[in-house]
């Protein structure tokens, strides 16, 4: 089942189940938002079901009609999970290896997430714009404690994430300890909230196990594959309860999605790519985003089953 | 003016106007919880101040009766702006000065704030369980890039808070330069939000100039004074404003309240007050909370304009 989230002017806008081939939509009676069908998940299944049956004939909408799944949540809590991307910003940057056996955590602004074709404003060129492609999940209530072989039964949706970030702001707010702030600002969502069912074999041991597959202003930069996370979304979610419950409608990131085959698959931010050419040798070649720079995400082989974030920088 | 939310099983509580000893309450019509007040603040304002002249024959409510001013809200951003507090700590333990001239801050949970008489569940003794006696203000809508000579128009409510803080477990994720999430479970907040103007002289240079008093199991612990931050809130909006827009209802905080004449007034959290002992010679000597340790909060020399937080820690 694939549940969108369609724009009405209003803050939380309408939520629809969407057709097979991405293309129809259909309300769902009785919850008007997706936080509303979070927040009563298991009340909500026959009547998500029956308007996923009834998407098939439902009315059409272009991707522009669409916002991100949850236009805002309670709780953003975003991982650096793929061992590969920090091993390479380690490497390039000289930095200390971070003195951690846990996952990698921080919480990010929950109160925007940008529609997938919105235009993105960003305050200043001179900020380092950058990407981060990610996967990401929805949990239900989880309580605090919560065990990582029980988490997994929490996730009631999957999604494809674009997460902002300002290169230029980043080391200098990590190095405070305190995380980051100004460096994240709104990130981006895919149109598409997807069952972990609904993926299939794709989905497995807490992982989305597709490639991500990024482009800026029509050219590849890379299709590295969720499969690499060091640890599954179960061990974020664990993490996240350690000392707080997390309300339905918490959402979990996996962090840049990098594999240690970069040469072939490329990367899902330009700072890991800079940090690449760095290594080589030479100096850090590729740029940061401009205004009017394009950046285009989808996921896996075929078509893409969170849809497609297709996007512009704008000066904010 | 001053605002409270009263307990009614639901997950955002039902607004009221506090009479002036607080001890008094009345609804506000047209306006069922603090957010939909602060997200229509302008047009709010009759209804509320007639539902402060009427909170004076009110109902009688027990302080029990009161929930957090916002149960939740959409964003909690926590400074660290008494300079006092960064540079004993640094010294106790022997850190590096964190490098930055901007505004110490990081983004804390804020899907929960737990009511100022309800016990406080934690998961563990061990985790070094302990208080921050803070500040915050509440916010209407903030633009993005909004400079800190035109913040402090956007400052709505002012609030009392507990920044609960697990003092095992901080400094491992504050050195992996992600922030907190393990170390900063929800935080508790006095029952009455004060517009600034009921401060009077009290709210000068975007600072609440009162004493700050905690007491533990009914023993004095300390009472500095809010004036001694070095960046006002004007400041710490700009900082947060940044990169993003802020919502109407973000909450931001002045970080654990501290004096250079510490001898004299104590400090605000047990982790300073242990620094203090260490710079001393001899160790720290105070110990963190146990599960049924009693942590009271009120601000002021007489009654406090914020009402008090009185809560006992327990068993998560």
């Amino acid at each position: 089942m694939r549940l969108a989230t369609v724009k009405d002017g209003g803050r939380d806008g309408t939520l629809v189940a969407v057709s097979l081939d991405g293309a129809r939509v259909a309300t769902v009676p009785g919850y008007s938002t997706l936080q509303a069908a979070l927040d009563d998940w298991d009340a909500a299944q026959d009547a998500l079901h029956a308007a996923a049956a009834a998407a098939e004939a439902g009315r059409v909408a272009s991707p522009a009609d669409f916002a991100a799944p949850l236009p805002r949540a309670w709780q953003w809590l975003d991982g650096s999970a793929f061992p590969n991307h920090g091993a390479l910003m380690q490497r390039a940057f000289n930095h200390a290896p971070i003195e951690t056996d846990l996952p990698l955590m921080y919480q990010g602004m929950s109160h925007q997430f940008i529609a997938p074709t919105d235009d993105v404003p960003m305050p200043s060129e001179a900020d380092g714009i950058d990407f981060e492609g990610e996967f990401g999940i929805v949990t239900g209530d989880v309580p605090m404690g919560c065990a990582a072989r029980d988490a997994l039964a929490h996730v009631r949706l999957v999604l494809l994430i674009n997460d902002w970030s300002l290169r230029a702001i980043a080391p200098v707010e990590m190095k405070t300890g305190f995380g980051w702030v100004q460096a994240k600002p709104a990130c981006s969502v895919a149109p598409f909230a997807v069952t972990p069912d609904e993926l299939g074999d794709a989905w497995r041991d807490g992982r989305v196990c597709l490639p991500l597959t990024v482009e800026v202003d029509g050219r590849w930069f890379g299709n590295p594959n969720g499969v690499a996370m060091a640890f599954g979304f179960h061990e974020l979610i664990a993490h996240a309860a350690r000392s707080r419950s997390l309300p339905a409608g918490t959402i979990i990131g996996s962090g840049t999605v990098s594999n240690p085959e970069h040469e072939t698959v490329g990367s899902t931010c330009i700072s890991e790519r800079r940090a690449i050419e760095m290594i080589a040798g030479g100096g850090p070649k590729t740029e940061f985003l401009s205004f009017g720079s394009r950046v285009t995400m989808r996921a896996g082989e075929g078509a893409s089953p969170f849809g497609v974030i297709d996007q512009q920088v704008v000066a904010g």
